[in-house]
């Protein structure tokens, strides 16, 4: 195989500063090096992680910069060495790495792989300390390890996984972050069980694929509370079978909680708020009850909690991307897709062409919207 | 089976007041109703517990009382409705009591069994409101529905362990507390692996329980930490690889360890602090690190925590009682004793006769009792 050196001028969404709309404008891309993929991106979910980022509120991220990390494209062209994928494969994005080799990777029970903490792409560049994106003359850094918001990406290996190439590209973006995330909340991380009682802060995508993979593993009640009314219907839709205004309830709302549903076996946090994070803890059944954390708080805060509620056996764990390994996982959860036990296209509300992505951000906080998906030409 | 009432007069070791000395008092204990049994105490270790209790320290706790709570004995008499013990068999005391009915005893994953939190032991009395024990016309209180700093007690049933009669009383009185709470610690809480890195803060009784189970769970390096450098010698005797003197490390402690070590799997906290805790839980390897709570704080203090540090893999279990439930796994442990996994002599650093109870709490805090055991005549 011969690896052929050409850089794609393409459009691309740029974000020059914090809190600027972003800019649609032409980039070059830099042919992938060893060990990377170039994508055609066809499809990219906007996720709210993406509307912090934005905002310049993830400590790490360096402007000017390509954001967007939930998408499907097509491989493009691959540096050497590459072997799990070649031009032509259908991919799905991947934030959380798998390099299979690290301490992490190495261990059945564990998915965030050290590259994700300590490798180039927390520095928004490659390897070699560039990045593969150029405007106007100008590095433009790259965002998780993907930057989807542009025709095309260059990505390592390790960031994509190679998927059913049946599968709707522009359905099955969402499988790069926030569906698995939420769904193996409750399937994989708490592992719920038949007939079990759970209860999920935070009826956004996240919230609403943990109470996807609440019912598909048989919990007969499925509590769902957020503060906007509006959600109740989506979430019966995903299986919720009741639904909690948490403006609604005066006092505090875990005494209001085991009081009308007695002891509950699992509880999500799908908000990022550290009240939240505490209602969910101390309503998980004291001596069993399990708190998963799934949601994202900003990095300098901290949750005070009492360590007797852990010696009592209330069990707090967290995860990231629903505890699956991307590179194994993903391709697996395509094919859920198809078999119909995850249907994706009810959490698309919003479809928008990539050029109207700053529409698709103001959708993010209307309401209404669950995932905008922008399609790419 | 006839039920004989009749009053025994017996010595005890009676707390008149918060923070006085042990007082040996011929006291009244009345008959066991149904559903209890009354125990001839043959020997009793002395716990920290007992001595925070003694001092008035844990807020449930009224006087005038009997403490104590990790002994042996022979049951003397049984109330009506008593099934899994006879006058005769030798049982071990269960400050965790095992009702097999409650939500937590159903499930095979819990052992905080809710009457531990809910049921009349919390309030240092029977089912009828009422204490076994009278001294000089005064009722006396009785304690983590135990009471064994006397020479007959009155237990409800789910607060004893029916135990091979061949044990020797004398050393399986351990098996009350200290040692399955930290060899349950390792081996059935975390469960810990073969060839796995294990660090434990705080070398008493329950410390060096956990080094044992991590030991006998196969771990290959074991760190044991303490401030006190006398503990070096008996940790190595558990099986500790590496002992580190906390006040020789002047930086942060979990710093000083990963830089040292490397990833650990596994961390202890069996002091019972706040900043132990928290330094245990940054110990644990961030992707798949798991912290154990076994020391218990004071009920009134909270613990700062990073919620990034779950989502990304760290996870924080605490347990109670080595995570085993009471009634049927202390005779196991018991067995366990008898084939020589669970050496119960090398925790035991000073016998006493119970009339020198006094004598051995100040031996509590010299730095090398491990264990004192009273034994009764």
């Amino acid at each position: 195989m011969s690896f052929v050196q050409t850089v794609i001028k393409c459009r691309a969404a740029i974000s020059w500063k914090a809190n600027q709309a972003f800019s649609i404008e032409e980039i070059e891309v830099a042919p992938p090096q060893s060990g990377e993929v170039r994508v055609k991106i066809i499809a990219t979910g906007i996720c709210l992680t993406d509307a912090s980022a934005s905002r310049g509120k993830i400590l790490d991220v360096k402007f000017p910069i390509i954001l967007g990390h939930e998408a499907a494209g097509i491989v493009e062209s691959v540096g050497e060495g590459v072997k799990s994928v070649k031009p032509g494969d259908h991919v799905i994005t991947l934030f959380l790495p798998q390099c299979k080799k690290c301490e992490v990777c190495k261990r059945e029970d564990a998915n965030t792989c050290m590259e994700f903490f300590h490798g180039s792409q927390a520095r928004g560049v490659m390897d070699d300390g560039k990045s593969r994106f150029k405007c106007k003359g100008k590095e433009i850094f790259q965002f998780m390890g993907t930057s989807t918001f542009t025709e095309y990406s260059v990505l390592k290996e390790i960031n994509v996984a190679k998927i059913n190439p049946k599968a709707p590209l522009e359905k099955v973006c969402l499988l790069g972050c926030g569906v698995p995330t939420g769904y193996g909340g409750s399937t994989k991380t708490a592992k719920v069980r038949e007939g079990s009682t759970a209860a999920v802060w935070g009826l956004g995508t996240i919230g609403l694929a943990c109470i996807l993979g609440c019912k598909n593993a048989g919990a007969s009640k499925i509590i769902g509370i957020d503060k906007n009314p509006m959600k109740e219907q989506i979430a019966k839709e995903f299986g919720c079978t009741d639904f909690i205004n948490a403006g609604d309830v005066s006092k505090s709302i875990e005494e209001y909680l085991n009081k009308k549903y007695g002891m509950i076996d699992y509880t999500f946090e799908c908000v990022g708020t550290i009240p939240t994070m505490k209602q969910a803890f101390k309503t998980a059944a004291l001596g069993y009850g399990v708190c998963v954390l799934v949601g994202v708080s900003p990095q300098d805060e901290e949750i005070n909690l009492s360590p007797i509620d852990f010696l009592l056996g209330r069990k707090l764990t967290g995860e990231l991307f629903g505890s699956y390994k991307s590179v194994d996982d993903v391709p697996k959860l395509v094919e859920e897709y198809m078999e119909g036990t995850i249907p994706l296209e009810k959490f698309i509300t919003h479809n928008l062409s990539f050029d109207e992505i700053n529409e698709g951000f103001e959708l993010l906080h209307n309401g209404i919207c669950v995932r905008c998906v922008l399609n790419y030409k």
